[in-house]
């Protein structure tokens, strides 16, 4: 099959890509000398997973228990859940360890970890379920501060049967409203000491403390160094997307996922594509980067960019796309999300090329949360 | 089951509130003398679809052939697939009507119609493919100007044996950066205008021209009349959303459907939910009508809008809820959109409930273009 032939829309996976991110990201855990736990929000897919696991200690990080549930099933043990747990999803969790996972999960909560022990308490599990103290380095989203009083106590808490501390974790979100990879660098800094700090304090109380998790794309592609640090956590650098080459964290031409589209009008000073705001996402980031990028940049189906072709606006099942020539309705385009990992989630999968318009795989995806169980 | 129970994150539909509003957009068809086309684009739903052409006459507007499959399958016939027609897609359009549909379609293109009429003139019809054309009322979107000196051509080429074609379509999504109700009227008569001038141009050229189909929300709502205009096709009504409250096309109290999601983590000045970018989408564009709008505006589980709380910032799989107070891990909100089309999207299906918390039914969705197939 060929992309010329592919449905439209659809998401399209460049595997020459995605093998040069991986080793990009491989190599600049050896550099920092930590493990590299890749986070799967992003790609969602176990073909993908077996990629970026490859050559590295095979754990992996995911957004959603329903992921944890895809991954284990696909043979991935080791799985960090990266959000704050919901008090209504610990028996989810425990049902994981139940099935053969080495599940960590994620808490700054003292009424959580305390239903979490009682929980733990009241059940058979093979090994105990870990738990991370989550650490907020400035980014303001979830976690303790480094320095707040609660820390120790909340660790006494884990110190429960059937749980086991791990450590602490945090997620450096504010590097993405940084200007400049030094920036981005102080944040990593900022991120690895805030973690590292938490993580000394909890040894002093006399916790172990065998976890010290950092992790984003930006953050771990400028870091200077990672000291103290067990593990990083990216996960949108295997695919990157506009708002990350606008950060610096990779060049546009290592962009591995983009949306086929056809084209449905033509106009003077537009075309439309079949691809709109479901097929792209309304996710505006990169647009921050600079003029004339919109919903996206535009390649031919080949993946040649043509230069000042942008999505300058999207509706539900229509782009426009401006910049563009010597199109006929039914020509194909491949539009470069701002986003990718809300792109994506619009799409069961992924057709997969190795540089040309070749399709050599499907790999699916996991999305959503499972509501329907 | 109570959607206290319900996992989160999760799209809830008061059933209620549907039906004050498919009664709001049957009256004004009736007062209007227009025959309402409602469009599925929003709720996919073939469960809503039944409520929103109760006492109509039953037909409706798709936005996705997949959509047109899924309500074929649940009986409805008569239906009008208001995106340009991909060529790539002729065939399925051509097994809808195999299939029993009375399917219309839509071009402005001589390349489609041609290849339109190719197609259909090898193929073995029960009935003819009936074909729309698509007008530009002023939204630049897709469509021919009213007074292109193509319209008569365009029509000529689908007085083609197994084509009929059945009139002109156009919509005025340039009605949704209006800022006030006299300035959508004013969009309204244009929308009007442009397709009864251009349904009047094949008349006059000798084509039957049955179907002059209008419509927006906003312009369905505020239109002072819609003389000449045989069918109006609104969609996002039957929910409603922040961005329609905005516009005026409906009240806050009579939007229908939230994303239920739970606490994961409380902090002075913010608590953090389970429904982020993905469960809520990126859409911002409710944003332009005031302050504290976010990603959404916050209510409790029991659907009462909570004084200033928003979602301030969503990331893939966190909200993070300002203006709230008193809430622990594991309690539950209910989130306004801003535009419920972008929202639904990203959710299987809907539990129903009826005013109260008591989930009455749940009723599936139609997502996605089936590039799986």
């Amino acid at each position: 099959m060929d992309l010329s032939e592919v449905p439209t829309p659809a998401l399209v996976l460049d595997r020459s890509r995605l093998d040069a991110n991986t080793r990009f990201m491989a190599a600049r855990a050896t550099e920092l000398d930590v493990r590299l736990r890749p986070h799967m929000k992003t790609a969602k897919s176990a073909d993908v997973a077996r990629v970026a696991t490859a050559g590295q200690f095979g754990g992996i990080t995911v957004s959603t228990l329903a992921e944890a549930r895809y991954f284990l099933a696909h043979g991935f043990t080791d799985i960090t859940y990266a959000v704050g747990l919901a008090p209504g999803r610990i028996d989810e969790a425990l049902a994981l360890v139940r099935n053969g996972a080495k599940l960590n999960v994620l808490t700054d909560s003292p009424a959580v970890a305390a239903a979490l022990a009682g929980r733990a308490a009241a059940t058979t599990l093979p090994r105990p379920l870990s738990v991370l103290i989550e650490i907020d380095c400035g980014d303001g989203r979830g976690g303790l501060q480094p320095d707040a009083p609660e820390l120790t106590g909340l660790a006494g808490m884990l110190d429960a049967p059937k749980l086991q501390l791990a450590g602490v974790l945090t997620h450096a979100g504010h590097s993405y409203a940084c200007r400049s990879r030094d920036e981005i660098a102080g944040i990593a800094e900022q991120e690895r000491a805030a973690a590292v700090f938490a993580a000394g304090r909890l040894r002093a109380a006399g916790h172990a403390c065998e976890t010290v998790s950092v992790g984003s794309t930006p953050t771990a592609t400028h870091a200077h160094e990672l000291d103290g640090v067990s593990e990083m956590r990216p996960g949108v650098y295997m695919f990157g997307d506009l708002d990350q080459v606008g950060l610096g964290s990779l060049p546009l031409e290592r962009l591995a996922v983009s949306v086929l589209a056809s084209v449905i009008g033509v106009y003077p000073d537009r075309v439309l594509i079949d691809a709109g705001g479901l097929a792209l996402s309304k996710d505006a980031s990169a647009q921050r980067h600079g003029t004339d990028i919109g919903y996206g940049l535009v390649m031919n189906l080949q993946g040649e960019l043509l230069p000042g072709a942008h999505v300058a606006k999207a509706n539900q099942e229509h782009g426009i796309v401006k910049g563009v020539q010597q199109l006929a309705p039914g020509d194909r385009l491949r539009v470069l999300p701002n986003h990718v990992c809300m792109t994506a989630a619009a799409h069961p999968g992924y057709y997969v090329v190795e540089g040309g318009t070749q399709v050599t795989a499907r790999w699916p995806r996991i999305n959503g949360w499972e509501q329907w169980r």
